[in-house]
């Protein structure tokens, strides 16, 4: 990378674009703010940015981009920093652009099911604005409340709905991006359908900011489900959970929610948020199952039908939460995994992703690895879609085990994954921290090509560089 | 294009390939045969390939373009030749490759829910494999009793059910491509959610032959819905039948085919067929709305908000289809539109789309437009995706009028398409026919990432040149 270092002349040049107080230095008066910038979720990294702009809108991020593609300034998207694998971090110092103030729904177009949102909207927010109006926008990533659609966008993120209603990716009509060369563009049209010219749609999504900012969004909305059930189902048996999956999908039903969580995931989360939670001995894991729909009688239907599916395995008693309150707490728990793990201890997330049905190899996989090298994991996640969050705990291991050690085990974890017809990341994108072992995924043709189409949207390398491959 | 010329060495090279009786010539012993490969469903356009191959599997193929690639020789990949683009044409002559061998269904997978399969397989063939198992794969173009998957993999083909169930390109995880310079990858893995770099397979669907051809697939499957219900609604105002369907959708239902046909559609078809409809006088449009499922019971309930909706508009008497052969009936009359004009009289076809609300207005304006210049469309198509298809009829149209004359009009219309929210395809592609006006469509950035991808996948241009930009 030739980047130059950052003038006080495009500092200042900055500060006309976006006003003073929307530009953050390390000697500002918003310094402890400006550190926030320089972390995400991932385990207990930190990179500082020259500076941090706050955008109001695409023009201004178009101008501030255009200045750094001709001085040769790294620039670093980011949305609400909540992401998992590195890629919001400004590795190569320079101007992180948030955009937490392009925060506005535009539209929410009720005859055409559709709205136009900026990146910067909490994508539980965007959920609820749709819901008022009886509308449906499914992705929810166990962050929701904090996370943007901007940052959804970037690694097409899923969340529990995703094994019936698909990942971000999915609802993504069209997009207004501004190019590493500053350029604004819309990426298609409003359309359900497009065949016209190549899917920059799809290729902006998941290209986790390394191709263009997204600016607007015009996602596509379906009615709301009106109704739901939902079950947690023990297991005395853990490979038995990731069997049971595949067998209610093979038995026609496709829930809206399909999780697992072995007996630590959700012991950890439900002491974390203080729910009481009976867990018998014998039990290994858990599986949450919800089913949606528009109609009640129906939902029980199939719910008989879930049950007779589950009487082939060894379970215990089933929970069938009925009312708001207990779905809510079951949900909480579930969501909460993530955040109790980190609570207890400093980890690395995995996010391996298989074909549904190899879910039990996989599992057993890692827990032979784990004991092999001596680490500690708790597993959990979207059974449904086989993505299996393998969080590995920190717990005793000294820097060497952690920063080095782990590198074998956690390659041999994704080279079972692509043996299995899968792959190393199926929501969490590869961003830093998972750079390292794309190439277990994919060969180096294909990385030519990425490298390639990288080098067409951004001839100076500028746009979240070092990030991916 | 600076192609070389095929040369006998390089003919018997592809003998020693694919076998003598796999290379046709328009000298050969199935002269016939080969010229058909020279035109598609497209008007009446004909180019004659130097070449046709028939190649059995992915590793001939690779072989054929490693040779094309460092000889300049342009490749013109084709599937069933039913396209309305010209998307298969080989307008410089060449190598055609005809997919036509590699017809092979190669694991339905139960446990997953997934298929892997060749890119010959006839899109109803495949249907029927998987229906048998109990399996679901929704994209049914009108042609799908000809079409191959591959073709349908090209344009990213829709077909009635994609009001609900999305288009080719929402059931694709997997493709094994032979890039245009002989290399075979596999663009992902088999997984539903996969957040591992750069989406080469969403870049690759729609991309009409020109970054890869297509050798095997792994598509995801969903579990069969066992009831439907299919209603046929007769509208005495055609605009009326235009709103109702953004009206059905607000009312929150999701029919699994919502398709408009004005009464020439219907009536030329049901006369092709000879299937007799009454069509009383006032009718001057119609829907066919079905609705499907697992529970009957459940799908009576929906059919019955649809009438109250439809109670909102001036509708003749509905007809609910009530026995397998009066569906069949009434969906072979929608599918044979294409053909039934086809039969009358040489015709375009515009695919034109817009976001489902602005049916009626683009509707309107392709009225307006041809009455201005005098010409005849016959218009139908997928209107719960806002997808029209318009037909302009040769009729008594001169050669200048048909092939300079139109060139106006159709622009105003696509034009008209754009200014709404839509664009110039939805599921047929841009091909040769609707190349000159793609600029309507996208600008010159976005033109202009697209050649650079081009060029990144296929640095000679062999691959279909002459296509969409």
């Amino acid at each position: 990378m030739n980047f130059q270092p950052l003038t006080p002349e495009l500092v200042s040049a900055f500060e006309q674009i976006v006003g003073h107080q929307h530009v953050l230095t390390a000697h500002g008066v918003e310094a402890e703010i400006y550190a926030d910038y320089g972390r995400d979720h991932t385990e207990d990294l930190h990179f500082a940015p020259d500076v941090v702009l706050r955008p109001a809108n695409a023009e201004e991020i178009s101008q501030i981009v255009r200045l750094c593609y001709e001085h040769h300034i790294p620039v670093t998207p980011r949305g609400a920093g909540t992401g998992l694998s590195g890629g919001a971090l400004p590795i190569h110092n320079g101007v992180v652009i948030s955009t937490e103030r392009l925060n506005k729904i535009i539209e929410i177009d009720e005859r055409n099911l559709q709205a136009t949102v900026e990146p910067g909207v909490i994508n539980q927010v965007f959920q609820e604005a749709v819901q008022a109006k009886g509308l449906f926008y499914p992705p929810d990533p166990a962050s929701k409340g904090s996370c943007t659609l901007g940052g959804n966008l970037a690694h097409s993120s899923g969340g529990p709905k995703a094994v019936k209603y698909g990942t971000t990716r999915d609802y993504v009509l069209n997009l207004q991006v501004v190019l590493p060369t500053g350029d604004l563009i819309w990426t298609a049209a409003n359309t359900l359908k497009n065949s016209t010219g190549y899917n920059l749609t799809q290729l902006m999504v998941g290209s986790e900011g390394t191709l263009g900012i997204i600016t607007k969004v015009v996602f596509r909305l379906l009615p709301y489900p009106q109704q739901n059930i939902l079950m947690l189902v023990p297991f005395r048996q853990i490979e038995q959970a990731a069997e049971a999956v595949s067998a209610v999908f093979r038995a026609g039903i496709i829930p809206s929610g399909m999780e697992f969580m072995e007996r630590e995931a959700i012991a950890w989360s439900s002491d974390y948020l203080q729910i009481p939670l009976t867990l018998p001995e014998d039990i290994h894991a858990h599986l949450l199952i919800e089913l949606d729909g528009q109609d009640l009688d129906e939902l029980y239907k199939e719910a008989e039908q879930v049950y007779d599916v589950l009487g082939h395995y060894d379970v215990g008693e089933v929970l069938l939460a009925d009312n708001a309150t207990q779905k809510d707490e079951l949900w909480r728990i579930r969501r909460n995994i993530g955040n109790s793990v980190r609570y207890n201890s400093v980890y690395k997330e995995e996010d391996t992703v298989v074909p549904r049905a190899e879910l039990p190899i996989l599992l057993k996989g890692v827990k032979e690895i784990g004991a092999r090298y001596g680490f500690k994991s708790v597993c959990y996640g979207h059974a449904g879609d086989g993505n299996l969050h393998v969080n590995i705990i920190r717990g005793d291991l000294n820097d060497e085990q952690w920063n080095v050690g782990l590198r074998q085990p956690i390659s041999e974890i994704f080279e079972l994954c692509v043996k299995l017809g899968g792959t190393i990341s199926g929501e969490h994108g590869i961003g830093l921290v998972q750079k390292g072992y794309i190439g277990i995924a994919l060969p180096e043709v294909n990385l030519d090509l990425m490298r390639g189409i990288k080098r067409v949207f951004d001839p100076a390398g500028i746009l979240n560089p070092g990030k991916i491959f």
